[in-house]
Formats: C-alpha cells, structure tokens, sequence
C-alpha cells in the first residue's frame, strides 16, 4: 500500500497580516527559521514520503509561488483550487486525484502553515497514523496532548481503553468544539481530552466512501471532478465544479459525525500558529519577556512581540503590546487581542485600501 | 529706534525623533500645518518687523536649510553657530552683529519650534514688549499666563504691582525653575506666576552690557567675534572662538540673576512643543481622544498619536500611546513617557546605528 501525503497550503493567513499579505500568505514566509513554513511542513515528511508522492493543494493564485518553493516535487502534483472552500473540499479534491492515481493509497493529509519543533517524535507518529490507517477502516486523527488549558483550540475525547493491537491508539469519543477556560482546565487534567492538530491519515478509498456518506453533495462533485482528469476538460470542469461545493471542514462535515474514528496522541511541540502572540512563544525572550526580531531597540518593554522587516522599531515603556511593520505598514495591538487582526484587515478592505493587504 | 527680530533656530530636537532627525530638526518640519515651525515663526512677526531686520540663527549644519526655506530674507541675514552653545551665546553673537549694523537697535528674540495659535494676540503682546524695551531700561520677557498646572514649564513669578505706565508690564520678582505638581496647582492659582515662553525683547546695548556684567568670559568672547564683523577674518574668529563661549541659557546666565527685569503678560495660546504628547494636543481628536496624522486605521484606539510619514498605521486595542512612523524607523512609547524619547536616541547612538538618528 503506498503512502502520499497531502500539503494543504490554501488561505490567506489574515491573522498574521501585515507580514501575510493576499500575494505572499503566511504559509509561504519564512516566519520561524530561514524556510517558510510550506518548507518547513514539507521537510518535515521526508523520511516518510517519496517526493514524488507528496501533493501541495493550494489557491490558484498562489500556484507557482508554491512551485518555486518546492521544485523538487513534480509539477503535476500541485493542485490548484478555483476558490478556497475549506478543508473538506480540499482533501476531497486531493483525494480524487490519488484515487485516479493510485486506487489504493493510503494518505497523511495536514495543513502547511503549522509549527512543529521536535521533528523526530513527529515523523514516529506519522508512522503510527499512517501503519494503523493502512491496517484499520478508521479514520486516524492526531491529536496532541496538552500542555496547558488551551482555549483557542478543538478538541478530541478519547475513550478509557485503549483499541487492541500496535501501534497504541485510541477510539474516539467525540470532538469538542473550543472550550471556556474553565473546561479546558477540566481536559486538562482529565488526560483524555486532546488538541485537535488538524493533521489526518486514512486511506484514499476510504475518506471518500466517508465524504459519500455524510457530505453527499459535495462527493457529487467531486465524482464530476474526477470524470476530468486525464481529459482536455479537466481544468474547465474543475473550474466550474470546485467553486459550488459547499464550504466546510473535514472536522465539522465528516469526522464529527463518523463512529469509526481512531486518535493516536502526538506529543511534538505542536502549535498552529493562530496569532501573532502564538508565534512570540516560538522565539527566545529577553529579561524583560520580550521577543525582537529584526532591528529592535528597546526601553522598558515589557512581554512584547517587536518584529520589523526592515524598520528600526524603537519601544519605550511599553507592555503586552505586538509591533508588526511590514513593507508599507505598521500594527500595533494589545498581544491579548491579536486574535483580532483579521477585524482590522476587514476594516482596511471596507476602506477600499486594498493596496496594504 | 529701529526693530529688529533674532529667530533661534538651533538644536536638533532629539523630542520629535523619529521624525526629528539630524540633518532635519524639529524647527525645520512641518510638524503643523504645511509649513515649517522656522517658516511659522518667520510669518509670525511680518506685521512688526521688515523682512531685513530678521535674523536667523541656526546651526553651521543647517544654514542652505534655513535659507531655502525663508527666501524673502537677506543672505546675510543668516547667521551659523560653529557649534550649539545654548541661548546665551546664541543671542550674545546675534547682538553683536546687530550692535555693528545698528548700536541703537531693540530686538526681540524669540525660538523658532514654539506653537502659537494666536496670532493677533501675540503681535499685539510683541508690540507691547517693543515699546517697553524701547522706552525702558529694562530687560522684558514674556511670561504666558498659564492654563493648567503644567510641570514641564520654568515660571516667572511677577511683583503684585504692575510698572507704571503704558503698556501694562509688572517688575519680575524672580525666575523659577519648574515646580513639581503641588506647586504648580499654587502657581496657577496664584495669578502672580506665568510660563516662562523663553520669549525676550530688549535693547541691542542693553542685553550686551548685561552679559558684560553677568557673563564676562561669554562678553570677552563675544567681543572678538566682533572684532572680526566685516573683515576677511571674520568667519576664522568665529570658528575658534565660538566654541568655547560657555554654554549656558540667557535665562540662567542673564535673567537669574538681573533685577531690573518687566514681564509683559501673554495669552496666545503658546505651547513649546516639548514633546510628541505635547504635539497630540494641537491636533483634532476623534471619539476616542485619538490624534492620526497620515494613514491611520484602528479600533479600540483611545488616547494616542498615531503620526505616520508614507505607512499605513493600523492599530487594535490600545491606549495611550505615541506611535511615530518615519522613513525608516518605527517609534512607540507610551505617551507619559514622551519627554524620554531622547533616552532612545541616545541608546541608538551608543549602538553606533547613526543612520538612524
């Protein structure tokens, strides 16, 4: 059974604006480390999957940028989407195109734009994921054991026992939706309540027989879809179909609502860079707790992310803030609220100042 | 008696970095409106002094600056300070060039980066401190009668008794240094005690012959310089012997310690911009007493500066804060902190990033 791996590299990442912008989204910057984070994701798998077995699924508009970053993958194995419809219709997409390929594949399928900081206790579990979807009709979810009461996170329960056999795994009870904080201090401690990593393993056949059964529509579409690959009218069909599927997550659509479901606990400084104030956990701090990167010179400031492209950026008796500059912009916001930014860049584009996005 | 006007334009306005920098200070910035706070000052006083009796003074530096930014006035109406030597000596070489042309001259001396919002009401108070230096022999400042209990500010405290005669002017009981807040609540309710605007009107001879008494090494200096007005020495006197003049202000060296001193009273709507907070309060304010100066898009922004040169400035969740984009540098304190803006400069300098400053 050959194993592939699927890249999702759509969106625009407007939570990390103004570094992200709608030609060069957050996946494609180099925000950890010299390589961006598609790079870095792709890497990451290389002891796993053949090169040649690896697919970028990413928005039209960004197609060669991911070409350019990854040239040691095949061409034909960058999908490009019309639109982005999230995840359900994305790893559908991917998984018509394996399936023409190779009807018995199994495949790893996890977003791009993730952090990931111990690289071995990774690829083990991969391993795990990618053995048990092999050798179970489950889908394999992964999820990550917590290492505080995180709120900005889904999560998955799992059952007491364990599912016989190697590698451990686990059933699935059900997935949560993000918690208050006073239940995720509950999962916590409960040690059977893990993150959702967005990161899965299941066979091509099988994610599909699944998207059949609880998201008929859109396998209606993508059985069009597919009736165009290998065709002159691939391309068009893809163009006409891909934008009416229905918009929804692989979470909400298929795995919430499937019995069969399988978790395997990862434990991989595992984060999914959510916010600029997610990303200052990631770089060393000063005495004062504050994280410069680029040009910084600072008094008095406290618990702040400064991080200039090509600014100085001077703080004086400042705390708790995010200081972004960025080409032709400057953010400033509370680090508490930088779930928010995405609020400013909707204000930008109401203001029709699209130049800045 | 002719009238004539010195403009100090020295310094370097390290307050205002980053958008004061060293080879564009403060006073040559539109800081205001369109025009420069040189070309302001300049306007200011058209209506009592012909354009060839205004003098300027600034630093070697920026002399083509100050030249090319007030046209109308004579070339040789521009005097450069080898060397910022604070405003004793600045107005002791402006009075010795005057005393050359004119030894029967009264002049008004005034700095070039103060905010005056009320013009008619300072030309009329000018006026009245001409005709007062003309008529008297005494030295008269301008005391602004103050509208908060401000601590930033040097005071001078008036006698209860106003001079006899027109127009109204009191003998100054003494100057004083600025007073912490319990005394400055006193002083304000005081009504004996006004802003010391740094602001002076006196004989051309007078002003000489009390430097004479009270700063005889500055006098001596000064005297040389003058020995070389209009000979093919003068710029070589100049330069040796301006820098070592000591470097003292006219109100400590002069004013401190004179008693035959008048105060006109001003009420003009003066500030001496002391710092970007200071420079907030001349700008209209939005809902939430926020200044934005160029690009500015924000929410939840209460009670900043945002001052942008060619960025767009967006901030979220914030308050109080100056935030300062210029060129190549991004500068943000918070806004009770405004006056150490100069700690920054000075800690860039010791990092040797000069093109910064």
């Amino acid at each position: 059974m050959n194993r592939y791996a699927v890249i999702m590299a759509g969106g625009i990442g407007e939570r990390f604006w103004p570094r992200s912008r709608q030609n060069l989204p957050k996946q494609f910057l180099p925000l950890l480390g010299d390589r961006s984070l598609l790079q870095q994701s792709c890497e990451r798998i290389q002891n796993l999957v053949p090169p040649e077995n690896i697919l970028v699924v990413t928005g039209r508009e960004h197609l060669s940028l991911a070409r350019e970053q990854l040239p040691h993958l095949p061409e034909t194995n960058f999908l490009a989407e019309p639109q982005g419809r999230n995840t359900a219709p994305c790893i559908g997409l991917a998984a018509v195109y394996l399936r023409h390929r190779d009807p018995d594949g199994v495949m790893l399928v996890f977003p791009a734009d993730h952090l990931v900081q111990g690289r071995e206790d990774f690829t083990g579990c991969m391993e795990k994921a990618l053995k048990l979807a092999s050798s179970t009709d489950s889908l394999i979810a992964i999820g990550i054991i917590p290492t505080r009461p995180e709120t900005g996170y889904g999560y998955i329960e799992r059952e007491e026992e364990a599912f016989p056999g190697k590698p451990p795994a686990y059933p699935v009870r059900r997935f949560v939706e993000k918690p208050d904080y006073h239940n995720a201090v509950q999962y916590l401690h409960s040690g059977r309540y893990l993150w959702n990593s967005g990161i899965f393993a299941w066979k091509v056949g099988l994610i599909l027989e699944k998207m059949q059964k609880h998201l008929p529509d859109l396998y209606r579409g993508l059985v069009k879809i597919a009736s165009g690959i290998g065709t002159v009218e691939e391309q068009n069909i893809l163009e006409s179909i891909f934008p009416s599927l229905p918009g929804i997550s692989v979470d909400y659509g298929v795995m919430e609502k499937e019995t069969n479901l399988l978790v395997v606990q990862g434990d991989f400084g595992w984060d999914d860079l959510g916010s600029w104030s997610a990303l200052a956990e990631c770089f060393p701090k000063d005495e004062a707790q504050t994280v410069g990167v680029g040009q910084h010179v600072g008094i008095d400031t406290t618990g702040c992310l400064v991080y200039g492209e090509n600014s100085l950026i001077a703080t004086l008796g400042i705390s708790n803030l995010v200081i972004v500059q960025e080409k032709d912009v400057v953010m400033v916001c509370s680090k508490e609220r930088a779930q928010e930014v995405k609020k400013l860049v909707q204000k930008i584009k109401e203001r029709g100042m699209t130049q800045y996005l």
